[in-house]
């Protein structure tokens, strides 16, 4: 069987897949494009050599990208999501009777266009009327904006190369200003394995804009590091309380897990002071 | 930079490890023994192709496999190990001043001789005078023993090979029967995203044989599948309350992840209903 070495600069260890079929091969204007099909995942969409999802596991980050947030803020309405161009963040949060409108803010169209043909069960919301879809750089859409956002989540790949103007103070004073005095933001930040002191810089940042800031954690199989992390801010509420009930439907999401994703509050103090002994 | 593909049979994704050094190599009655140095994780164990430790995480899996156990029994003195050659399962028992006395069974006395040599900050602790070393097989150790132990520690290699003996319905009678009525076990049972059949399978096990059996969980970046399993099982108290303080030191492990670990109620219904839905 063919084989695809993942080529994450970031990771101290290499990911390494069988390939059954190579589905699709190209070049945006920011990024390789690659989609294959592999026996135990399914089919995987890779950018620039790093897996971003695959059909058998991507539920585990979409729905703990969106759910926390979506059920900590008691009546989200209007969404920005920035990245997650294969659309699996925007199918969870279309999971929300309260959702009226979502921005879905992608910087490459491509990466729309290759998930609806390969990834239908992912990308499938993305024609939702609620769904309004800017291509451009996420960054920009959200400057001067002005509080009219319930909840933004940003779905991107890495922080490196231009991803990383999704993870700078004044990104996070922009997030800020576009929220609601009840607004909430989420983004992803890395592996707290393999990149503590990422996840450290992205909590300090988020601390200096925001009042309340959080973390919580998922195990992600395709991801290097495994023991994912996820950086919260709200302006008024604070994140690990539910303040909707939990009727949606999910595969692993849930009230339960609400409560234990979360940074247990001595181990989030030492991470903070820098004190985790790893 | 010389690099070292880990060779799971059983997991999906392949590692890949740079090596700085090839330490050790070599072969025992039992396996191929590899010791290398990566510049990340430090010096590694590596046996039949499978990583078992790394000088920077072991912390986290030997600190999960033992610590839970120790601190929901009530006075855990005499203690089995079985397995964990390179002694540090054997080091965690012993930060408890309660124990007296450890059986350290281990089938393969060359992993301890290397252990020694190669991993002084784990294996310290074998020559401690309440350490019994005896190098035979642990399942045969463990039958016919007339209930003298407070907990029994299974640290062995994958469910696969020689390790299966330590796996079966007799193996968990015997463990049982071994036990004070107090008693109390754990065990190893693979990764929850890509073994969930062998944990179902230890479970289903376990629970012929024991009148509480529970679940809980450890993210570990060196094992495949990473969203690790541990089977525990007890003759009389319930594993998820603690039963002494928590007062020694450790890296990872503490009150508030004793409490975090385990598997939430609802979803731990599911596992064992076979409906957890990936």
């Amino acid at each position: 069987m063919l084989r695809f070495f993942e080529k994450d600069p970031y990771a101290p260890i290499q990911y390494l897949y069988g390939v059954e079929k190579v589905l699709y091969k190209g070049k945006s204007d920011f990024q390789e494009i690659l989609i294959i099909e592999n026996p135990h995942f399914g089919k995987m969409l890779i950018l620039d050599g790093v897996v971003q999802i695959t059909e058998k596991d991507e539920f585990f980050y979409h729905e703990m990208l969106v759910h926390l947030v979506m059920h900590a803020h008691p009546h989200p309405k209007n969404i920005i999501v920035i990245g997650g161009g294969d659309g699996g963040t925007v199918r969870e949060v279309l999971k929300h009777d309260s959702v009226e409108k979502i921005y879905f803010v992608e910087i490459d169209e491509k990466v729309i266009t290759v998930s609806k043909e390969f990834f239908p069960s992912v990308a499938g919301g993305i024609h939702d009327s609620r769904v309004e879809i800017k291509c451009m750089d996420g960054a920009e859409f959200v400057k001067g904006r002005n509080g009219d956002i319930d909840v933004i989540i940003v779905d991107s790949t890495d922080i490196v190369g231009f991803a990383k103007s999704l993870f700078t103070i004044e990104f996070f004073k922009s997030v800020k200003d576009a929220l609601t005095d009840e607004g909430m933001f989420v983004t992803l930040s890395e592996s707290l394995h393999f990149h503590k002191d990422i996840v450290i810089a992205v909590q300090e940042e988020m601390r200096l804009i925001f009042p309340i800031v959080d973390l919580y954690t998922a195990s992600l199989s395709t991801y290097a590091g495994n023991w994912w992390t996820f950086s919260v801010a709200s302006k008024k509420h604070d994140l690990r309380q539910m303040r909707r009930d939990f009727t949606i439907d999910t595969k692993y999401y849930s009230d339960e897990i609400h409560q234990q994703a979360f940074l247990p509050p001595k181990m989030y103090e030492k991470l903070l002071q820098r004190k985790l002994p790893w």
